[in-house]
C-alpha cells in the first residue's frame, strides 16, 4: 500500500477538507516522506487559550483521533466545561470539546514558557503518535481578517463560527502578513520536496493565509518539485464550508479555469472533479481529472495516490 | 429556621470541614448577615491556570453544586480533559474535573484581565447563585510552603495532593505574608461582625494561613463581636486530613486546651466535641460541648445554631 521509491511531499493544507487529503497521503507515503505545513491564520485566544483550529484538526486526524462526524475536534469528547461556562453567564459560542481543551491548555502553558508554536506542535503530535511532520507555516502572529457587508471587520472566528460564514464578504485580510516569516523548517522543506501538493481546502481562507507568510510564495515559485492543487469545488459546490459562496462575492470564479487562475504561477497542474470535466480543458495548467469527494478512508488513499502519481509525471 | 434577629456573622474557613459549617451557617442565617473570609494560600498555578481549592471549596459548598462524596470538586463532574492530559504524557497528580476547569479558567483569565481576586470570586460566586459574601483574605500573593523531613521543602498542593500528606512536618511557612494585606472588604466585615466564628479547618494549614494575612490579627483583637472556634478534633483524630499527624509532629497539642491555646487571645470560647467532654475543663477560654460531626445538612445547622447561640451568650 505504501509507495515505494515515494517523493518527498508536502502537503499545504488548512481544515477539515485538507486533513482528509492529508490522511490519504499519510496512508501511501511513509512517514518521513510527508511534511505538512499548516495554516495559523485561524487561531484566536479564548479565555486565554491559544486555539489553532487548523492546526489541530490536521493533528488529530493523522493521530486518529479526530471525530469522524465533524471531521474537527477529538472523538468521543464531552462539553462539561462548555455547560459550565454556560452556567457562569458565558456565551459559548465556540465549540470547546473536554479533551479538546487538553490541547489548548498545554499549548498555551508551552507557549507562555517560550516554546515556538513550531515547538509545541511537535510535541503535542508526537505524544499523540503522528510521525509525519506537521509545521505550521509561521510562528509568528497572522490572521484572517473578514470584512463583511452585514458586519463589518470580523475576526475569522467571528465571521466563521458565530456567524455561521452568513454575511457578504467584502474583503479578506491576513494581519501580520507584512512582518510574518515562514520558519525555517518551513522554508526547508519546501526546498528539498518533490511534490508539493495544495490540498482541496478553502483558497482564500485557508490556503491564502498560509500563501501570506513571508517567504512562502518565492519559496514556492524557487521550486525544484513539482507543485499541484486539488480543487475544493464539485460541480460549482463546496463539499464543506464557505468556499463556494465567499469567492463569488469577492468576484473569484470557482471554476477550474478559476482555481487554476487563482494559483496562477504556482502550480503546475490542478485536478478538478470529473463533475466539472467539462471546463477542465480551458485551465492554463494540465488536468488531472477524477473523483475528488473523499468519503472513506479508501477514498483519501485512492485520490492521494492518484495525485502523486500525476504530480510525478508532470514537468516544474 | 432562619434566625429572625440574626447576628452578622463572619466564618473563617479553609476546605471541606470549613465549608460543612459555612453550609450550617447559611442555613440558619438571612444570606446578607453570612460572610465567609477563605484560605488562599493553598492557591497555585497549573498550566497556567489559577486555582484556589478552599476558595472553590466554599463556593460550590453554598452553591450547592459541591460533590457530596468528596466535598470539594463539582457534583458529577468527569475528568476526560485530565485523560487527554495524561494521553499528552502528563503528570496529572492533580485531579481537575471538567467542569471544575471552568472556574479556573475563567478565574485565571479575570484575573489576567486585571480584576482582583476578591471581584473575580464575587463574580463567580454571584452567577452560582450564591447570596453570602465570599471574600479572599487577601488580594495579594501568599503560599503554604510545608518543610518536610523526607522531600525538603514542598509547595503546599506537593504536600497535600501529590504526596498525601505522608512526609513529617518540620515547619509550615506563609511566603508572602510580609507583604500580604487583607483586602478593606475583609477588614470592614471583621470590624462590624457581632459573632466571628472560626471553623474546624486545619489550625496550621487552612486557619493559619487566614491569621497570616497582614492586618488580620489586628483585626480580630480590634474586634467589637464575640470570636469563637470550633476544635476540628473528635477525640484526637481530624474528620479529614492531616491535622492530627502534622501539629503533633509540630509539637502542637490537639487536646482541647492545645487547640485553645493556639487560638490564644483570638478566641473567647472553643467548641468541642462530646468525645473530649473530659478535657474541655482544662481550657483557658469558656467551652461548648457538643457533637460536632457533621455528616447529614440537619447536623450542620443544629451545630451552626448551638455555635451561635452560645457565641451570643459569651462575654467578649
Amino acid at each position: 500500500m505504501v509507495l515505494t521509491d515515494a517523493p518527498r511531499v508536502v502537503a499545504l493544507a488548512g481544515g477539515v477538507g485538507g486533513a482528509k487529503l492529508v490522511f490519504g497521503l499519510a496512508q501511501v507515503l511513509p512517514p518521513d516522506r510527508l511534511t505538512v505545513v499548516g495554516n495559523v491564520a485561524d487561531d484566536f485566544a479564548l479565555y486565554g487559550l491559544h486555539i489553532s483550529p487548523d492546526l489541530d484538526t490536521v493533528m488529530y486526524t493523522l493521530a486518529g483521533v479526530a471525530n469522524p462526524e465533524t471531521g474537527w475536534g477529538l472523538a468521543g469528547d464531552s462539553v462539561q466545561m462548555l455547560e459550565m461556562l454556560a452556567r457562569y453567564g458565558e456565551d459559548t459560542w465556540f465549540r470547546l470539546g473536554d479533551r479538546d481543551v487538553a490541547t489548548h491548555l498545554l499549548r498555551t502553558h508551552w507557549l507562555a514558557a517560550g516554546l515556538s508554536l513550531t515547538e509545541v506542535t511537535a510535541r503535542l503530535a508526537g505524544a499523540l503518535g503522528v510521525r509525519q511532520r506537521l509545521l505550521p507555516v509561521t510562528d509568528d502572529p497572522l490572521a484572517t481578517m473578514v470584512d463583511t457587508e452585514e458586519r463589518g471587520a470580523l475576526a475569522f472566528q467571528d465571521y466563521f463560527v458565530r456567524w455561521r460564514w452568513q454575511p457578504t464578504v467584502r474583503d479578506v485580510q491576513f494581519r501580520g502578513a507584512e512582518e510574518a516569516r515562514i520558519t525555517g523548517a518551513v522554508g526547508e522543506a519546501l526546498a528539498t520536496a518533490e511534490v508539493i501538493v495544495i490540498c482541496p481546502s478553502n483558497p482564500v481562507l485557508s490556503v491564502a493565509p498560509i500563501l501570506a507568510a513571508g517567504g512562502m510564495r518565492e519559496a514556492l515559485r524557487g521550486r525544484r518539485g513539482v507543485c499541484v492543487a486539488v480543487s475544493p469545488f464539485i460541480g460549482g459546490q463546496a463539499v464543506k464550508g464557505p468556499a463556494a459562496k465567499l469567492m463569488p462575492e469577492l468576484g473569484l470564479d470557482i471554476s477550474p479555469a478559476g482555481v487554476a487562475r487563482y494559483y496562477q504561477g504556482l502550480v503546475d497542474g490542478l485536478v478538478v472533479d470529473s463533475a466539472d470535466a467539462g471546463q477542465a480543458a480551458d485551465m492554463a495548467v494540465p488536468a488531472l481529472v477524477t473523483a475528488t469527494l473523499m468519503k472513506t478512508d479508501a477514498d483519501k488513499a485512492r485520490l492521494a495516490r492518484e495525485v502523486l502519481g500525476w504530480a510525478g509525471s508532470l514537468q516544474r
